[in-house]
């Protein structure tokens, strides 16, 4: 199987002219070594957040071309498996997340990771649960640092993004050029501290390209839901961007009228947030499959259909 | 039993100087009777919310005076189980609501419920989860109308308010003057469109007065959790007050280090929204009482003292 090192490229900016340092073709699975997110510099406990080289801070492994990846289609990752090194730190500095001006001092965490639980302290074992904190493919216009989440994905840091789910990322350039890094072994909704337990990772990942998706930011599909990504200056507008592509998605999908698919995502959708602390703030909206199957353009999977033709000829009997 | 009936009194404004319509004793189990949101205005989809009078909405079942609370002290409010009528409806309206700027003509729905489920239209039931919107106490200082949520609790959409969970408040005055009213027969987090499923309820309540809990707004308690919640004029500082407050409840209930339970609740703790739609919003966040048995002050329970008791001697032997 094709992996990409770390030692292969990192990008440390989305842009719109990224240059590729591998390429895989639609339907591939390979693997992406991730290195944490400041990049091997956090040692010790003594290595505090304001002590590092912020020019090797969230690297992205990448960019990956996906051969055939058009701009206007949707790329699917698929998330196979993500397996955590053997150990990850937390940290808080002064000025820095929810409860900054909270902060005198930095403070640096190590946390060793062993059989799925990283030890925090030794009466506090926390059972971890992986997930990517930034992916992302090269952006429409603008350059963003990978610090920032946007439209093209990038630093979501998201939760939901890990084993067993999908991300659906809409494509701005030809090859679409999927990075990745900044892998967590642990991080609850908010990320208020601003970091999660941060550690390197190798990632599986299988890429689909979609057409007629007509996505235009980041959708997460878990077991049960669609979760809907939108990121902006603050919680407040980017809880208003993302209830109104939710609701969008949920109209069309069902094919209902747009006031129906308000009121019904208003009893059935829970409006959450993913990061609280990133230079822009991320909200995700929770879209139950049982309400909303598919995606709007998605096509009915073969089985569904099947069953669908049988029904129908039996009712005709 | 004891029923406090809508006839007995009703609150629009939550006020330092409440005179209570009825009395109970701590430890006392008793009903409560609730109007839905708008007082009964809206019988068919053809009354909308913005035709309504707004002089009776909102209204509160109360206030009930508890014995002996007195300010400093902390109401518990025991949720044992929470009937609703039988129909329900969801409601629109031009600048209401997180889409309000979407919304050109407002619309009702009348939802009928029976045997647990509501009927969105044809295709669409929804399992109904009864929480109750507003419930609260007489203020410190301050009379907000019950539209507001605040300290002393007030319109706080919060769907853990429900059947099996607990509320606590924050006494500000004597007597604490509990009222209670907008139930909602379901509610996602956000409740985005400005309503959930309005309805009328029944809420069978036991209260309990706690010394010694020093709390300054409303926590709910859940079978798994505490949800601090915190409300302000907008998302990103509720956010900020609440993650402020469940990382120093933490921190004492632990007897840990601030810093330590700041990275902790990022790790663990999950920063969510209840509401996005009331004059100021909600957030919560969600304590796991795995990291967090008791909140600071409370008295370990009886069981478990005697369990350490039994452990200690065991060790000494």
């Amino acid at each position: 199987m094709q992996r990409v090192r770390v030692s292969d490229g990192q990008i440390f900016a989305f842009t719109p002219d990224l240059r590729p340092t591998a390429s895989v073709h639609p339907g591939d699975t390979f693997e992406v070594e991730c290195q944490d997110s400041c990049g091997g510099q956090i040692r010790s406990e003594a290595d505090l957040l304001s002590k590092i080289d912020l020019d090797h801070v969230n690297g992205a492994t990448g960019p990956i071309e996906v051969s055939g990846a058009q701009p206007g289609d949707v790329l699917r990752v698929s998330i196979l498996s993500l397996k955590v090194g053997k150990v990850g730190y937390v940290g808080i500095e002064p000025k820095l997340g929810v409860l900054g001006d909270r902060v005198s001092l930095g403070k640096t965490r190590i946390l060793p990771v062993r059989n799925g639980v990283a030890r925090f302290s030794e009466e506090i074992r926390l059972p971890i649960q992986p997930h990517i904190g930034t992916i992302g493919v090269a952006t429409a216009r603008e350059s963003l640092s990978t610090f920032y989440p946007g439209d093209h994905g990038g630093n979501l840091d998201t939760r939901e993004i890990r084993a067993g789910h999908a991300v659906y990322l809409p494509v701005f350039q030809p090859g679409a050029m999927l990075a990745l890094g900044d892998v967590h072994a642990l991080m609850a909704d908010g990320e208020v501290c601003v970091t999660g337990i941060e550690i390197d990772g190798v990632a599986r990942l299988r890429v689909d390209v979609l057409k007629g998706l007509d996505l235009h930011r980041p959708v997460v599909e878990t077991r049960e839901a669609w979760c809907a990504l939108a990121s902006a200056p603050d919680l407040d507008e980017a809880a208003r961007l993302v209830t109104s592509d939710a609701v969008d998605l949920l109209a069309r999908g069902r094919g209902m009228e747009w006031e129906d698919a308000y009121m019904l995502a208003s009893l059935v959708c829970d409006l959450r947030i993913s990061q609280d602390v990133d230079p822009h703030r991320t909200c995700k909206m929770v879209l139950p499959k049982r309400y909303l199957p598919r995606l709007p353009g998605m096509p009915q999977p073969a089985r569904a259909r099947t069953a669908t033709r049988k029904r129908k000829r039996t009712t005709r009997r």
